[in-house]
């Protein structure tokens, strides 16, 4: 389902997605993380040129869009990332790349001016994509994450144990309307509409992560093992992370939709703070996890700049096909 | 979101499950397979008799209801089913278990009369749920086949390679809209409307499943690369089962819906053949497919009498209260 521009968000991955038409103009440039391979033809010199210069993190660089020319095959040792920098499901995958230390580069593609050939990496043109040296293509942004955990050697973010690896994607599913109700809160605030009764829901949403507050709608009065219920939940588990105590998959896969609640303007207050947003101010383990999550050196890294952020709002939202590049130098 | 009983299906797992409210009798039988515990007081002595007198298959037991006894804690050394007979998202945890070898028991619960014990193994009382004897609770069915392939030993139904692995989660995305279709015709069918439109979506989805057959909506003219998209599609990838040459997970996660066309009456012809049904009359990879999963030892061993789930969906459909036990013979 496509949106008209004013009122929609750019196309990432899953069914949950956001989606938009293409209109914006296109740029060719190619970022790597730890080394990577050129793209064909054109861009090279640019390309060349962005890589002495690289800002914010390594995968900022400007939007292929239409005309563009195809990048190469991924080389050996490397894995390639099709993102975008703003969009809250690629920032999954970058995440697990960077936690995991996985050599890789990224080239940005302009959603609302998709290059024709990015059709051949995803039938639908969405992101987040990962292209390995086989040429082998992964999306939705979960089965990404997860492919990275198991192909690449080193720290596991994902659990060993088969049940807290369940666990761990159970509460994966309590999650599912938080992305959709904090992308309908933006385009509302958008529009110069109240959002109150979505916020209301997103409180909610964020309530059964900490814990279940009232009970289902049938949970029954008499229950005597009510607790058996599995510890799905981060107020009754009593630890800092989803997982336990150490920062897992599941931390990476919820943060950015986190991240964007102040910039996106769900976090009522002035005064920039996260820990005072209306929508978390019902849920004080949250709001810890929230603190500690800011503390993470790869959440840190991938942190994006308010400014830019808003910059790169202010444009999409004007239609401006400059949105996606917004705030970079070369 | 409950829907009214003319025009609803029993509860089950995920986003996507029919949901319903319970208000039928209960009953208190528990089927073991390979072993398993007795419940707890008075369904001692019929659970007894049952475990003596089974048929079908081995977790066709009746359904426990709202007034019976908890079933007490699982025997080290098996791992207990929350089913019910007719669900297909409980009939993937059955297959997966059955396909491995697992020793289970299974408890089938009245979804219109839910067992009040029962909200502590699941927060809204849907099923499937899986219990292990360290009181470990898991639910979702793609969630709790996954597990039993990893805390299991034996045959791994899952493929071993991380890409192959990504690959078969990729297709389930593809196959997200199949659940919702059939029990869509089935509701209307039931209801003595058409269902043309329903069928007619739903054939496309298996076009999907089976190959791109006119590429997606913005699919470009010239593209040179169309094949490096992934070979997710069964006629292009041209093997019988969805993961190659042998049956593996997806193909079990796939087959509940395919095995349930002829019974809802998807399938228009009258000579009670799910390979000319009007759906998969397109599609001659997925035909194929389908007189291959019948083969299938596993499937074979759950395949459900047909008299009996017609039976099933004629008392269901009625809101008659024996719906869920229709066809034991104890």
């Amino acid at each position: 389902m496509d949106h008209s521009p004013s009122t929609s968000l750019p196309p990432c991955c899953s069914k949950d997605e956001f989606r938009a038409r293409g209109e914006s103009r296109s740029a060719a440039v190619l970022g790597v993380c730890s080394g990577g391979s050129k793209p064909h033809g054109r861009d090279c010199e640019r390309w060349s040129l962005c890589r002495r210069q690289e800002s914010m993190t390594d995968d900022a660089t400007r939007t292929l869009g239409k005309g563009s020319a195809p990048p190469g095959p991924v080389p050996e040792g490397l894995i390639r990332l099709y993102s975008m920098r703003f969009c809250p499901y690629a920032h999954r995958t970058r995440l697990v790349l960077r936690a995991k230390g996985i050599r890789h580069e990224v080239i940005n593609i302009n959603l609302r001016n998709k290059p024709e050939w990015y059709f051949t990496k995803h039938p639908f043109g969405q992101i987040p994509v990962l292209e390995n040296s086989k040429g082998q293509l992964i999306y939705e942004s979960v089965i990404a994450c997860e492919y990275l955990d198991d192909a690449f050697p080193g720290r596991k973010l994902y659990p060993y144990d088969s049940y807290e690896r369940a666990r761990q994607k159970m509460l994966l599913e309590l999650f599912y309307k938080v992305p959709h109700l904090t992308k309908e809160c933006l385009v509302t605030l958008r529009c110069g509409r109240g959002c109150a009764d979505l916020k209301l829901a997103l409180r909610q949403e964020f309530c059964n992560l900490e814990e279940v507050q009232n009970g289902p709608p049938s949970w029954p009065d008499a229950v005597e093992e009510v607790m058996q219920v599995p510890s799905l939940i981060l107020g009754y588990q009593n630890t800092i992370f989803f997982g336990g105590d150490c920062i897992s998959m599941i931390d990476y896969l919820f943060w950015p939709w986190f991240e964007r609640l102040d910039v996106y303007g769900i976090a009522d207050c002035a005064n920039d703070s996260l820990l005072s947003c209306s929508c978390v101010n019902h849920t004080p383990a949250l709001r810890l996890w929230i603190a500690a999550m800011k503390q993470d050196p790869t959440v840190c890294a991938l942190l994006i700049d308010k400014n830019i952020f808003l910059g790169f709002l202010n444009l999409y939202f004007q239609n401006n096909p400059d949105a996606f590049d917004y705030g970079l130098s070369c």
